[in-house]
């Protein structure tokens, strides 16, 4: 009986292999690996079962001819998606590889149909912005040989699939010590959705700032947005229009940063006289807004690019030194931030 | 001998046909018709001016399965490039059809080595941006039944390629006319690059505007720039510099108008009191510059979407009514248009 014999070595088994072990037939064996629904569900999961025991694995390719990688976002969401586009693209064009392009609509996992459609396909490989796959979605992939990298820009993923993002505390804390070094004691912040990690850690080191300068933090001063420009203008206009009203406030993103100087603009506050605005990210735009954007430069378009060359240092079988990198936030002080007004 | 027969119908000769005709092997034309470069020139002048002859057409496929479109961009230039991918993804994804993106370095005209790899993929259909193909390379692709369409948003495609563009006359004529009808007498125009169709075409309905309203063009006020930021700001600054300035600036493009804002600022003039700028695009940044900015509509992204379905009906054999449609420009006005200080 099958389960006496010692198994093959891992990762050696082959199709007929599986389906010996299983008592199905190699079609019923490549249904299942090609992530097809016409199978049962009892047969898919002692197939899964033992394509799992086997380690079971499809041999990798060289990136030869006209393969194809693709690139998968939540959604497009303005300039900030487009510096990732080109800094994938870079790196898939010198490798003579084509970019698939897509986005789920917002959601943050993928729907099985994008699997089936993928396996379809069968690219060289997969860069994820700002979702993540299933472990059940994973192990399909892992078996077609298909890898997976993901840009982070959400500091939020599993430590398991190699990742490239940039330190969010950090640029929170050195985003927020630039205020506080030029004297501003009612600092607010305006960070990102509270479920997104990146605006949670950001936060972090907004606090952290806080206690290296022994300055309490109002709590009413910590506000949340969506990263949007819409969301800076509102709290913005609530945060500014407040009898005791920041002299500073850390927007979390540039766009909610040109939100915010909208709204000061509204009520009349002069920025910097008035009012220090901090963004985050130093999309090509920032150094064109009115005033130029003092802001934290994730290297958006390097964090695609060296996830992008991880990923064809895993389709070539390349071991990775180290499955995450981050790669430093660094501010840039532009004309947005100036000492507050003597009181 | 062939040639005594009577030919075949137009359209239905097949790799035998040719082969037979011209006297080579079905090799050698399928090299030909794959656009490899191992056919001695003789030969394959001979099988191509044959294929031609027969209007040689591999047969058109519907789009089922993971079928791909090709999007390609003489380069990424900001926002604008992700609101054409945004249009044409919307209609790909409807399609279940894959995006395939790339682009070509700033290049007019793909290389060769695009065409080859592109036939080796085979996709549905190509749409350009900012791009076009030789004669050669469109017959290349019309034999292999793969369409291609253009979102034109240059008014210089040739009417044989189905185009998808938007009135760059009137769009000119309309912003020029609401500066005129608020009183400005002395308005200079930064246009795009004078090989660049659109800018001439914007550059023209300026000066019918005048024509309109029986206002000389001042020469001096006639700046051309490169549609980005910098050229904005560095035409803005002379002409801002200048002893008899202009009253008002048709920027020719957002992100030029935003370089003629900072400008502005930098030179102490309020907008609109002291100058009022009006861009072209209406890029969702546009609404949130300080001031918000009066433009043009140019619908990068209806047009995308428009042109992608143009694609789609001639994948399916679907005759097209026309082979350009332009969508119409509008004004947008905002709060950086007002009329000129009395003098």
């Amino acid at each position: 009986m099958a389960a006496h014999r010692s198994p093959p070595a891992l990762g050696s088994a082959t199709i007929a292999t599986i389906a010996r072990e299983v008592g199905v037939s190699a079609a019923t064996v490549s249904k299942v690996l090609n992530g097809r629904s016409d199978v049962a569900a009892g047969t898919r999961a002692r197939v899964e079962a033992s394509l799992e025991r086997h380690r079971y694995r499809r041999r990798a390719r060289r990136p030869t001819g006209p393969g194809q990688i693709d690139l998968v976002f939540h959604e497009f969401g303005s300039d900030w998606a487009l510096e990732i586009i080109r800094g994938v693209e870079t790196v898939a064009a010198a490798e003579q590889v084509n970019l698939v392009l897509s986005q789920l609509g917002g959601a943050r996992r993928p729907p099985p149909s994008w699997l089936e459609r993928v396996i379809a396909r069968r690219p060289l490989g997969i860069v994820l912005v700002m979702c993540n796959l299933t472990e059940p979605q994973r192990q399909q992939l892992r078996r077609q040989a298909v890898p997976v990298v993901v840009v982070d820009t959400d500091s939020a993923s599993a430590a398991s699939v190699p990742t490239v993002g940039s330190n969010n505390w950090n640029g929170g804390l050195i985003a927020t010590r630039h205020l506080l070094e030029l004297g501003h004691r009612r600092i607010a912040i305006i960070s990102g959705p509270p479920d997104v990690w990146c605006a949670r850690a950001r936060t972090a080191g907004f606090r952290g700032a806080h206690e290296e300068f022994a300055v309490p933090v109002d709590p009413d001063l910590v506000r949340t947005g969506n990263f949007h420009l819409d969301a800076g203008y509102q709290q913005g206009m609530e945060l500014l229009a407040a009898p005791n009203r920041p002299t500073a406030v850390f927007a979390g993103s540039d766009l909610q940063a040109m939100g915010v100087l909208r709204a000061a603009r509204q009520l009349g506050l002069d920025v910097p006289a008035d009012l220090s605005v901090v963004g985050y990210d130093n999309l090509p735009l920032s150094a064109w807004s009115g005033p130029a954007l003092t802001t934290v430069n994730q290297p958006l378009r390097d964090m695609a690019g060296a996830a992008t060359k991880m990923l064809f240092d895993l389709v070539r079988g390349v071991a990775l030194p180290t499955s995450r990198i981050d790669l430093v936030a660094e501010l840039v002080v532009r004309e947005s931030t100036g000492p507050p007004r003597r009181p």
